[in-house]
């Protein structure tokens, strides 16, 4: 080992999950390979690659191309992942994931299990 | 939505993964099951809960408590999680996993790739 | 170097500082040495040490250990910094510094700015 | 506050940040001061402005445009920091900072307290 593979360790881009994320993410509907599948669009997302293809997807997962399309369909179906475009200045089309819909959905779950302990709490104390 | 709501996300606590074992845990022989598994232990370990139980595995994962035991066992098996064990000060024995197998395999793997692709470059100067 | 030292730097805690922080922390009213300050405490915190001393600070920081403990008073007295302390089953005292005030005030700042921003956009229509 | 309110949270980029360098950064010759700039310059990068001006570092920081002009030359000069510049397809210079030198300075600290660890160990035990 030389100096240049622990730089490129340290240098290296990190993704940060949420515990809150990774507390709940199967009550909120997904499975193990649809949590990791949210992990790689992630990472892709933050090495500057917004769509990853199904190709590129496959070179990291277990799966074979056309799994990695289904999950990533799967995905956007049940409205965890969307798949926005903007055109640039010089009229090309861009597309990319964003994860802001199971943000969303994660906020609303977080939510809704918040007010159903205070209804509790308060059950308790009338009782 | 109250501010208790943004406190708690605010300090709840975070799970990095490094982006090297996103990119190549399946070529380590991990199936996606197994890497969703390895970031639940990471998670509890995290939390002060370093030995995580299957039942409390299964509370946040799709899966049953039996096939988080098995899912676990396998892990050890294949040499990415260890089982370790210290007695305290009062003689109390604590297990606890340690992730240390994992990051020894990964490590290893990136520098025989960094090795593999010296030589491709040496072969070509050469060639 | 040898594998043992990448192993170290791999498994070694890291500190998550959220870029709203960063972006505003002289906005309320923290300076640069506080802000280390700030830090210091959290990273101390995730590695099992909630109280750490003037002396442990000042291992780590350019300061003596009288300015350290002037630091923290400083950060306590402001409302950034609040010391708690709570007895374990054996009736022993601990004390803990907690960042929970930091995060109430950051909150409240990031609120009252999206207010601000709110009633510049009705006035823009209205106008 | 609202849902949008806590998107942004979620959404916003995080700076992550080792322990070993808050740990050693002062033995490595950086003030707070200095290390917070570090940080500001990590954050700007993070969010895709890898050349921030002192103006832009002077709205984040306690610091006047003039100071904190000085506070990066003197990173640079004192070599923690690099000013990288690469020329794009259409021939136009981008300018950037690098923290790749502070990386090797503190790289090469840990490996250097951990050979003197070493020679210690060695010498208790022959002696």
């Amino acid at each position: 080992m030389n100096q240049n593979f622990l730089l490129q360790w340290m240098k290296q881009k990190q993704v940060i999950i949420p515990a809150l994320l990774i507390e709940h993410y199967s009550k909120l509907g997904l499975s193990e390979q649809e949590f990791a599948g949210i992990i790689h669009v992630q990472a892709f997302i933050e090495q500057g690659e917004p769509f990853p293809t199904p190709d590129r997807l496959s070179e990291r997962m277990s799966l074979t191309t056309a799994e990695c399309a289904k999950l990533m369909g799967g995905l956007v179906k049940k409205g965890f992942l969307s798949l926005d475009k903007h055109w640039d200045n010089e009229g090309i089309l861009f597309e990319f994931y964003s994860l802001e819909p199971l943000y969303e959905k994660l906020c609303t779950f977080l939510q809704s299990k918040e007010i159903e302990g205070q209804e509790k709490r308060e059950e308790e104390t009338a009782g």
